[in-house]
């Protein structure tokens, strides 16, 4: 099984699909293309038909975009449990992780996942709105699931929020005592540290993601 | 069970949850809220916390999300019937309905769906390499699956693309014929009847969703 991913520095959408294997010790061999390289487009073109990361080529089956790899791996490797076992949960869980899937484009755009920098911006009220949502969706979790993740055990919804939690430190947003609880369960956690390990041995420069004064 | 949507005339996102149950012959309670409306915020912030159709309550459940209803409905209605059951084809329609999700851009943008109305409009080169990919899915799916569904039974893929197919036919997008004859099976099949006869009682206009002059 192969998993092409971007540089670890920037890519988000790689970090959510990586993730799954790496919270559930899944082997996985690691295909890392330089994002927006000739190479990278070339190497993609003969994997999927969108020529973007992340991928995954497990024997016949191919499939690209991160919230489906979610959703095929919990399914063919995990028997389900990536998602809450509750129907209620379960269905929450889904609700909160297409919201990042398909929105948070102010957040997305105005800091872009940069994971060794520290850095200083000035966010749009769309962006403020944004953050004020994911603070909103991590306390209230928290105060469910205390000291847990989002639903209490790990689920796919944790990998969707696992780059915000980076992007929240590297541009030193305020938190609410919660939500902030719950960040630090996500930057502590054995997975995301080997994530920023491995993305600090890398030097190249994505020229749009680099956002920000440095602080 | 309640599902909560916008106009029928408009609302993409609205059609894609309202066809698992139509598709499916499955009991819900539709309740339509007049887009961007004093009563549509009011009434939604009571039931969802993004105040986005479609929203659905089912008991003690709380989905909004179109992709999270489908997912939802199909676990607890279908018996997982509404993707498809090969995991290979099952990967893929994940993937095609993600990149629908999270895409198409220029497309939602510049071809607003408007079932009642025929227009004619300029496409940016963004839009037209939009209408290109879904090309592509349709033919790709019809050469494996002549004259079926995406994946030969009706599955929540086709649920994702169907406003498009409506979309097309607004603009008089050309396709080729292996997609026309897809774009075909979707606006000839009664569920769809369904939703344009109901779309054609609605009255009202939103002013930012009509593009494009008459034809």
């Amino acid at each position: 099984m192969q998993l092409f991913i971007g540089n670890q520095n920037y890519s988000t959408w790689s970090l959510r699909a990586w993730l799954i294997f790496a919270q559930n010790d899944l082997n996985v061999e690691v295909v890392k293309l330089k994002l927006f390289s000739e190479g990278f487009y070339q190497s993609l073109a003969e994997v999927t038909p969108t020529a973007k990361v992340p991928a995954l080529i497990d024997v016949e089956v191919v499939v690209w975009d991160s919230l489906a790899i979610l959703e095929y791996v919990n399914e063919a490797y995990l028997e389900g449990k990536a998602w809450p076992r509750s129907p209620k949960d379960r269905a929450k869980a889904r609700a909160v992780s297409a919201e990042m899937h398909s929105g948070f484009f102010s957040l997305r755009n105005e800091l872009p996942m940069n994971c060794r920098a520290s850095r200083k911006v000035e966010l749009s009220q769309e962006a403020l709105n944004d953050i004020a949502r994911i603070d909103a969706i991590w306390s209230e979790q928290m105060a469910l699931y205390p000291d847990g993740w989002l639903f209490g055990e790990w689920s796919i919804a944790d990998a969707m929020y696992a780059p915000v939690a980076l992007r929240m430190q590297t541009y030193g947003i305020p938190l609410s005592a919660q939500a902030k609880a719950y960040q630090q369960r996500v930057l502590n956690s054995q997975a995301i540290q080997r994530w920023l390990a491995e993305a600090s041995l890398e030097t190249d420069i994505v020229v749009e993601d680099e956002a920000g004064e440095p602080v």
